[in-house]
């Protein structure tokens, strides 16, 4: 009842900014210089209360751009092509919530279980449950188990390659990073006992990756006051298994989300990837054109990478896999049809599945043009709140053609600023507006 | 040359969630049962080079909502009446960068000195600054100084109170924090020795306090070795003066501002205590009352608190100094009169110096009016965009009245989303836009 289907997603959608090192159809995968010809495992505890993020919500499910933090996590692993399961080990009172993740962002390598009244009995029903099917008919074993928090989203995928080349090697490996702060020792009273010498002490992060067989063994063997009040499955097997796990510094995107302010970091992060780059679709005209040229050297300065086409047909039809922003120019007040025949071609492509697509229509008018605009202004709201419903966020921009330079520059960098803003931003509540550059 | 007037600023208005304990006036300032009765200093040590936020400038310098972190944090020990003066250690080449920040936000108690070649001389340099003047003359010397970083502008003034209470009465005190980590020992060959015991260790955060006597000789006292790597304060003068410091543990605002992502936090932050109220005026039209109401009622359910006043005149002028955020209901076609109005009295009251104030004009149109909105519109940019220079922004919202209760819903449904992304956003970009509701 409570585990999804099991395979390997090619076809997803790649995070901009990630590049798959996946060949579809290899049994082996080949990674920089390593390859990892044996079967990975990931296992997520998700049950924790989050009460440190001030939040009645469990920060696991709080909710940034539209989807849950454990999605975003679950996605990072899911790209991985070499991972081929993925555990998530929720509180008994979120498994509906979590299958219902599961369902509504099409996560395929999910197996959902719930989990036991503390951080290591739930890492141990995770891994036994790579074990074995409900049915009990067996699974195939992973030979590495890569164990990460759900609420480290931002894991890379050529991190989780060291620590699990490093845990298939020396048994078990775990991620480190430098202390942040002086750790000191207190007397009982309160006062400064002394300070420990910074450069001999690592913070222990996650992920870390143990062989199957290590953290199997360790959880059998070890007492119940290690899953009462253990915190390191480092330690478990080191202490039960002999094995001295490897320690490997990660990068600062290792970072766990804790607090309130954590999850404003989060979605600035996926805010800021999804607006590293747009498509300017200029259509036929010259003016248009022109326009998306200036478009693209003024966005440019601005850090946003942005490609001109001049349909999304044929080969152009590639962007609508690769881009979550498009900017439509257009010298035709009805040209409404192309925002919709846009929106229909990444519905199509699900491609507003996982992150919120921005359309930005540029209605380039000429000077004559003085119609009325309350007509178009009422289609355009349907539009976009029709569009909303489906993840995608339609916005429109005016702007009047003009002789006069100083006007016309005006015109541009308002043009420009405002898109930037509104891919940047991606605000719901200004949906369907038509803005004026 | 480089310092700037030292002297107690009682007008300046007060964070919104913040409230003063001060007592003009008086002497002595009482602060819950405790009383502050000498004088209090602060040193912030502001020349890191901020390599970890991944940006070019040093964090402390970076900006967001158009005012430099720095300039949060030294806000934060000005507003707090019984610290007489605050002492900003940066690099030399950062002097007049420093003091231009100084002067545009009119930080008053502020000296700034350069530092020296390590955080501990930088430190020490802004201790000596406090017993003399520039030319040989001496200042009155502070009973207490407290040493906080210049990224870690969210500290709590009682929680300041805490450290120098503590610091006067033991000569030395520091914040502590939980580990969030578990800390481990590696070996050499870079594999697990041991971890330790999480409840015995505290990480060592900022403010510490020290009686100025105290830390004087401890850095008067101690080595070479000590300035050049030396970590902790708190150790010095523990070492060197037997002084050993009380441990407070504070709360998660003093986290320290080290990455890129902790300033969207800060920002996020920041916005969320600008947006917590606004004040909807609402004119002498029974209608534009009556939305008021509705609208009040409507961002009272999204967490926004709403005052609903009549006009700014008299008693109601209070709300000029103490909300962020003005929604201005008219019901007629040439009321930006009222937005202008608004903005000057803003500026007389040096309203927007620290933070973007937020003015939305909504034009509620009955059914009849269809006046083109072409004059409306241009008139409208120009106005914000003046008022954007004086870090005012400006955005405008027009809706039509209708019997239809249907369609008025969702008309309010839409204001109310709109005013509040706006007000919660700041965009600057979508200044001058007449949005619909």
């Amino acid at each position: 009842m409570n585990h999804a289907t099991i395979m390997c997603d090619m076809d997803r959608p790649i995070e901009p900014g990630h590049f798959s090192t996946c060949e579809a159809g290899l049994e082996k995968h080949i990674v920089g210089c390593c390859s990892v010809d044996f079967p990975v495992a990931a296992v997520l505890p998700a049950g924790g209360s989050g009460e440190r993020t001030g939040l009645s919500t469990p920060k696991q499910f709080c909710t940034f751009l539209n989807r849950p933090l454990i999605s975003y996590t679950i996605q990072t692993f899911e790209r991985v092509p070499w991972i081929q399961s993925i555990v998530v080990v929720v509180a008994k009172e979120s498994l509906d919530l979590m299958m219902d993740i599961v369902h509504r962002f099409h996560h395929t390598k999910v197996l959902v279980v719930h989990g036991g009244s503390t951080r290591h009995r739930s890492i141990f029903n995770g891994v036994c449950a790579l074990s074995k099917r409900e049915d009990g008919t067996a699974l195939v074993k992973p030979k590495v188990v890569i164990i990460h928090d759900a609420v480290r989203p931002f894991v890379e995928e050529d991190f989780l390659l060291k620590i699990t080349m490093a845990a298939k090697e020396q048994g078990a490996a775990g991620a480190i990073r430098p202390l942040v702060s002086t750790v000191i020792a207190a007397t009982s009273e309160g006062y400064l006992d002394h300070s420990l010498e910074r450069t001999k002490y690592k913070a222990s992060e996650m992920p870390q990756g143990f062989l199957y067989d290590v953290i199997y063994k360790a959880y059998l063997s070890c007492s119940e006051s290690d899953f009462e009040f253990g915190t390191e499955c480092l330690h478990l097997v080191l202490r039960y298994c002999g094995t001295n796990a490897k320690l490997i510094e990660g990068p600062p995107t290792l970072w766990k989300v804790t607090y309130k302010r954590d999850l404003a970091a989060a979605e600035s992060i996926v805010k800021g990837t999804l607006s590293e780059s747009a498509c300017v679709v200029a259509g036929g005209s010259k003016r248009a054109a022109e326009l998306a040229r200036v478009l693209q050297k003024s966005m440019g300065v601005l850090g946003m990478e942005v490609d001109v086409i001049s349909d999304l047909i044929g080969d152009n039809a590639k962007s609508l896999s690769s881009k979550w922003n498009f900017i439509l120019i257009s010298m035709n007040i009805h040209s409404l049809s192309e925002v919709e025949k846009t929106l229909s071609m990444l519905e199509d492509a699900d491609r507003a599945l996982l992150h919120p697509v921005v359309i930005i229509w540029v209605h380039l008018k000429s000077l004559e043009d003085d119609s009325s605009v309350n007509e178009e202004r009422a289609a355009m709201m349907d539009l976009a709140s029709g569009a909303k419903l489906r993840n995608v966020l339609v916005y429109g921009i005016q702007l009047h053609h003009s002789k006069e330079a100083q006007l016309w520059e005006r015109s541009v960098e308002r043009l420009t600023e405002i898109s930037s803003a509104l891919i940047r931003d991606r605000t719901p509540a200004l949906i369907g507006q038509l803005l004026q550059a």
